[in-house]
């Protein structure tokens, strides 16, 4: 196990009717904006349970955020927040209204040109304090320091991150869930696992409680995915998968372990270039990962048959390889298509997706071995 | 699943050669008082890494606090904290120098008798922030907020918590766990599996993720115990060992799910009455309490056997049955005796300690049935 440091001071209030308690959360005095998205939290009753929580508080909103938040639309908020002296942000919506808001909290606070934060990771000195009520499993955008931000106007897609923008609190009540339709949720049930095979599916470091850790949350996912298509309303089932994403990417499970964020990396050019939505991308990539580096990876990736999938037949490295196969089914059961080609792409997003991988010389991965060729053989399997 | 608040701030600094980092943790400018036990930190070198961190920081000394901390000694540092202005306590041991240190913090700040802290459990409002550096893995102490403290002179052992009492930090170097004999390394696993079995043998909430991630230290536990005593050395066992200490009790087992701290709340009474260590009390009494409770428990304990001990063959009642006496055969190979006998009481100490928690009119357990003749009922079996 490597050194680590582990800080995470987010506070959660998980469950039914929780967004009630929001006065309890917020500093008083706060003079607050509601972030949010395209509108959704309009019709399934979220906008109005956060509203009636705030009446008499000083509240303004700024709506329209895009799914993957684009700077453009960000900065008209910063402008806001500076114009109106907004001392609090309270981001309500799923990862994308989070992150975006997380970018809003930086960069109105910051010094200079606010591009710099995600194009050069400009240090963050200070941001404004920023409150979430999540509506949308997936991203763990809500007890991390983490936040990805779109350029439309050079299609780019970065990220960013600081302690100074883990959220003050998260509000999770499950009930906000029902009404995400299949597509979204199984994008975010596919982000969450592969949030976690890429702390996971790496090398071994003698971390056992780590793994087991994750290991839970692959297994948690599996057992309750079919359940939600099946189950939609039923709140036990939204709960679980809600937690599971949260406990992906709160740092606990990549505590002292190497870490491999190739696929993300690789599928956010996939969604800056062509508008593949996060969780397609994903699941597109990582089979493509885990079969370039199935080698370095073969230790983990027996483990994994072995704990997860319980498979127990066949040499490492058959196991190895069935693992990977699991992986795409439970992809293709979510319902998620896995290939280039189920989303009308071919050589030509090879090529470009590599090329512009390998103008930024990237060494991506635990190994440090995908470069821009690599991700171009990486792909070429995901045609 | 329930809904839960679920808020640690602690920060934690994880492997070798970590102490080094104090200055970084602690305010600038601090007047600190240096926690500490029996003197066992002089002799292991810790003592002296901290020494060599802090030069040239304001630092006075207090040590002395024994196992199971003396309310008698922690106010002699209460006394010592106001007289000298102190703002920073930094705890320097196991578990029982951060009791003590918790409840030096939250006292030296109290109006009025701070025993009232223990006793009725009085709310407290401040404590001096306070910091760890862990030398035994077992309480958790290092990453919550709750503390148990004794008082000599009533032979009482007694627990309390306060948000305040969060440490600021904890720093968790693994070599400094080398130096343990194998009867603390042996309560401190004991401690730990109890602490979770109390967060997960109860009755089921379909809570997935939070079963898993139980079972997940569980599993870690009965991995690594047998190997700390074939390699005392080896710091990837003590590092698993320490890593899961800390998991066990810093709440997030425990989020949205009943619990049953009846064998935590009856070991303190054999301990304060006949000074069993913390570790043997409960080795004693959480068999007793799954056998009392079995039929209840019984759904949890299968799932128990099933998914820890890997059992599989049987009706729910052996299966149940099995895995009871499987975590008996456990605590036993770690080195840790089971039965009142073992350490020479018999029906005197079964009275005793049902008579004190009948006078307290306690109900414990999470059913609530756990009452003085109930209490007298497990012990019994325990003989």
């Amino acid at each position: 196990m490597r050194t680590f440091s582990y800080h995470n001071p987010v506070h959660i209030l998980f469950g039914a009717h929780t967004i009630a308690q929001l006065p309890d959360l917020l500093p008083a005095g706060s003079r607050l904006l509601m972030t949010y998205g395209q509108g959704s939290i309009r019709r399934n009753g979220v906008y109005q349970q956060v509203k009636e929580a705030l009446q008499g508080w000083s509240l303004l909103e700024f709506g329209g955020l895009e799914p993957n938040p684009q700077y453009e639309t960000c900065m008209k908020a910063v402008e806001l927040c500076r114009r109106e002296g907004i001392t609090f942000l309270l981001a309500v919506g799923g990862g994308s209204v989070l992150d975006g808001s997380k970018f809003i909290a930086a960069a109105t606070l910051f010094q200079g040109d606010p591009w710099r934060i995600v194009a050069e990771n400009a240090p963050i000195e200070a941001a404004l304090p920023l409150g979430s009520v999540l509506t949308l499993p997936a991203t763990g955008s809500e007890m991390n320091g983490f936040a990805v931000i779109s350029r439309l106007s050079n299609q780019e897609k970065r990220g960013f991150g600081s302690p100074h923008c883990y959220p003050r609190f998260a509000i999770l009540d499950p009930h906000t869930t029902f009404s995400l339709d299949d597509r979204q949720v199984a994008n975010g049930i596919v982000d969450t696992f592969v949030h976690v095979t890429e702390q996971y599916l790496t090398y071994p470091v003698q971390a056992s409680l780590q793994d087991r850790q994750a290991e839970a949350i692959l297994l948690t996912l599996i057992e309750e995915a079919p359940k939600v298509r099946l189950t939609p309303q039923a709140y036990t089932v939204r709960a679980n998968l809600m937690w599971c994403a949260t406990q992906g990417l709160n740092g606990l499970i990549g505590c002292g372990v190497p870490q491999d964020w190739s696929t993300h990396l690789i599928g956010h050019e996939l969604t800056a270039l062509y508008g593949l939505d996060h969780g397609q991308s994903l699941a597109v990539v990582l089979p493509g990962v885990l079969r370039y580096n199935q080698a370095a990876k073969q230790e983990k990736l027996v483990q994994y048959a072995r704990r997860v999938w319980g498979m127990d037949n066949g040499s490492a490295e058959a196991l190895a390889t069935a693992a990977i196969e699991k992986t795409v089914a439970f992809f293709q059961e979510v319902g998620v298509k896995t290939r280039l080609s189920d989303y009308g792409l071919g050589m030509e997003a090879v090529e470009a997706v590599s090329n512009r991988l390998a103008a930024r010389q990237v060494r991506l991965g635990e190994q440090g071995n995908i470069d821009g060729s690599a991700v171009a053989a990486i792909l070429k399997m995901r045609l």
